[in-house]
């Protein structure tokens, strides 16, 4: 169980990647005013001075991390960050931009991998970082609200003490915010059991792209009156609103946890142990895991976890988490189902995480895969929804196409499946030694083929962001688009949050109802 | 676990009881056509004549089938009734009512208990009930895809021979549908567990208010490409389009399932008892239902229950239902939870269901609240949402009230509270001799009282429908009404679609964005 610290210092130009590919298409939206001096005295004179970050000579790297993204993809050229602590300071700020047609975007932890949460152009970057505070939580109804800016860890390391869990985990709990999982819909590795923060979610508190305060932040598990207004925030990634509160279900915290490694001769196989869990581990399955056995060399090569992997190699391995209230049934039932799928032929060998340090271990390759990407080369992460059974036959395509092109080997060293079974959510990093457009656009073209003729989706969990705000319009029936920009016309009519994400700028003007 | 069958027959005028008073502030919206000898000419060429019920002479016991709800309070006046078996038929009728003006009501099983699925006027009856074919279904990934019109029941049948359930589980399963289930965001016993149809339908199709099909019949899990649309649909009750297809994460079905019901002497120790079962039985706890000893009485008296109930008076009792993959396990945590809280006091006395037909028996009691309730008197239903800890000081209160108004005991027969305290939903049934203003506005001025001051929700699971529209405007911030007559607007620029319910007729030329 990683955490992943948003890059602070040290960024040099030579690390930024390809912004100027990735931005070349856009053009800054001329109707947005350009920040003045007026405007910083103003935001001054509402906010205190530790709350705002001023370009200036002595803080470009300061302002640089705000700027870039944690892929290091995209570089923005914000000049002002400003850290709000209260709703009512975005409000006034937000109310101010919008008055103005000052851009904005929100930003949470920075952890996004769309380039969601960094700035094309000028944007001002209202950080939620301070907004942290844990307004109340009721061990009766296991409710939570919070700020926006708390981040994942510290809330579940909160609701632990009370007996407690959050119910989604993601790799970058330690650095990602409530606030950015919710305006990112974000997955994770215990969905399978938890679902998603649109059943979890209870409710909001936005700032709206006027500045007004939409004030939602219910505690109900039923609330019948009206339309469920809020989930549309929910995977709105910024674009109708600041989050600034959440009210949300926690899960009542297991007294017993066990994990569970696979080593599997196919992916066929992988299916087979998932459905077999289904029905043996039915309630207590809190998360079904797998990766390739490239990612685990690629983890062992990068990562300092070479010595703590227990398996022989085979081709595919698979996580298993169960969660229960009883240690007892829980191993018996874990033991059971390993023994059967042995006694099958659909594991080759497993073993059961003998203590907690062998567990985080464990999860540790799960979670290094995309940090040991970042390290092997110029990695490019893809996270598709499609049906499990051809979930791998995915990545076996693309090696096969980047072969035949002669691409593979070099300059592509390699490519990688892992992700989420229990999801039908497959994640494939493609390392190479430098950007190329010719073999993204072979990736791309080949997910495209088998994600329209499954009907599957070109982003299962990380969203559109700006990297891919050109799938929007194929992703989903003309109708629904439609909808789409009429309701970011409704909420955003200057089109100051979170600009050039989501629908490309120079369809803006065709929003108006 | 009992069916509700709608009333298809021998409605007379004497049994519909306040009909007049309900509708009195309403006057027919002038903009929609009457419909004409052409416009049944038009029905009559894009449906077969099994498709149409169109009033005559001879027809008007099935007609008023159609136009009376459940609880018999609503009666409208349509003459024509239309049950398309196809969604492309849908979207004809659709289609032409748009044009010509004419306003439309959906209609599911017409169990809604606010009056949403029953005409107010002469709109044309939309019935989903020949929309009945299940499409697919993949016990890979657990996903049904249906019609809307398939009845709940037979749906849960269907999983049940593929070793899967539906995530929803109502008292009127037996006879409503799922496309009605999602209009109305259905709740019901086992919401405790499953939780929200926000988090377990996938993907629907609709047929907007102009006809034009909203393809989104998705069964991936994961999809973050664009805003959710669909979440809109779920709750909307037919205002902003007709479902005619649902996609939905089924359940594993439990090979395992345990019922006991406790005797209590307060609703502290219902909530009590709650605690504890979350923290002893946590990922087996299926239902925790509450019922007093007077809807015991009622149900004893009015039904044919008397024989059955194992456990002598208490004040309160509790139905606890658990549902795992190990029938041994969870008879050991359901038998260790039962010593605890009697041994703690909690609990008076508790039994285990011995076998299925006792399982049965004991969720008919609980069941059968409302059914006795009809039978009881006039009979008003209450659907609150509060924090547990007051759910019950409501009903206290209320019987109070009444008691100093010196109502109590005639007209008003009694009061009795039960409901799904796991998700702090009260059912509240007042039982009247007959309708009285005097007796409703007592009751729900002392109901909005409570649900004012401990944020509670006029309606938990029910919905708005025709009888809660008044309380809309008070239930939720002025800004987000004005955002829900916004998204009205967008999507039903006449105002065809289940019109007069949720916003209230007289402010529909407000709605214009």
């Amino acid at each position: 169980m990683t955490t992943k610290d948003i890059p602070k210092k040290n960024i040099s130009n030579e690390e930024i990647r390809f912004t100027a590919d990735v931005h070349s298409n856009l053009k800054r939206n001329p109707n947005f005013k350009k920040l003045s001096q007026d405007d910083i005295l103003y935001f001054q004179s509402i906010l205190p001075s530790n709350a705002l970050t001023i370009e200036s000579d002595s803080n470009q790297e300061e302002l640089m991390a705000y700027n870039v993204d944690w892929l290091r993809i995209h570089r923005g050229k914000s000049k002002l960050v400003v850290k709000p602590k209260t709703t009512a300071q975005v409000s006034n700020i937000v109310k101010y931009c919008n008055e103005k047609k000052l851009a904005i975007v929100p930003q949470g932890g920075n952890t996004g991998l769309v380039g969601g949460s960094t700035p094309i152009f000028d944007e001002i970057i209202i950080s939620t970082k301070n907004l942290n505070q844990i307004r109340e939580f009721d061990p009766i109804s296991s409710t939570l609200i919070c700020d926006s800016g708390c981040i994942l860890e510290i809330l579940d390391d909160y609701l632990a003490e009370r007996g407690h869990m959050m119910p989604l985990d993601i790799g970058s709990k330690g650095s990602c915010h409530i606030g950015g999982n919710v305006a990112t819909n974000a997955g994770g590795v215990r969905y399978v059991r938890y679902g998603s923060l649109h059943g979890t979610i209870l409710g909001l508190e936005v700032v709206l792209p006027d500045g007004t305060i939409l004030d939602n932040l219910s505690t109900l598990r039923k609330d019948n009156t009206g339309y469920d207004i809020k989930q549309l925030f929910i995977g709105s990634e910024g674009t109708l609103g600041i989050i600034t509160g959440v009210s949300i279900l926690a899960s009542r915290r297991h007294k017993a946890i066990s994990v569970a490694v696979l080593g599997l001769n196919s992916f066929e196989n992988v299916q087979n142990a998932f459905i077999t869990s289904k029905e043996m581990l039915t309630e207590i399955l809190s998360a079904f895991e797998f990766w390739d056995d490239k990612s685990l060399k690629m983890v062992k090569t990068h990562l300092d976890q070479s010595a703590k992997f227990p398996l022989d190699e085979y081709p595919f391995y698979a996580l298993i988490e169960t969660g229960g209230s009883n240690k007892d049934h829980d191993e018996e039932k874990l033991s059971e189902f390993l023994e059967t799928v042995m006694e099958k032929g659909i594991v080759k060998n497993g073993i059961i995480a003998q203590d907690n340090t062998q567990m985080k271990s464990l999860w540790s390759i799960r979670e290094g895969i995309p940090d040991a990407g970042m390290k092997a080369g110029s990695a490019y992460f893809y996270d598709i929804s499609i049906p499990i059974p051809v979930m791998y036959k995915i990545v076996e395509d693309v090696i096969s196409k980047l072969k035949n092109a002669g691409l593979y080997g070099k300059p592509v060293i390699d490519v990688h499946g892992f992700g989420h079974v229990g999801d039908g959510n497959l994640h494939m990093s493609i390392i190479t030694e430098s950007y190329s457009p010719k073999i993204i656009n072979l990736v791309e073209s080949c997910i495209n083929e088998w994600t329209e003729k499954y009907k599957g989706s070109l982003s299962a969990e990380h969203g559109i962001g700006l990297m891919k705000s050109k799938i929007l319009e194929n992703s989903k029936p003309k109708v629904m688009v439609d909808i789409m920009r009429k309701m970011k016309y409704i909420f955003d009519p200057n089109g100051i949050m979170n600009p050039y994400k989501f629908f490309p700028y120079q369809k803006y003007e065709e929003l108006k109802v």
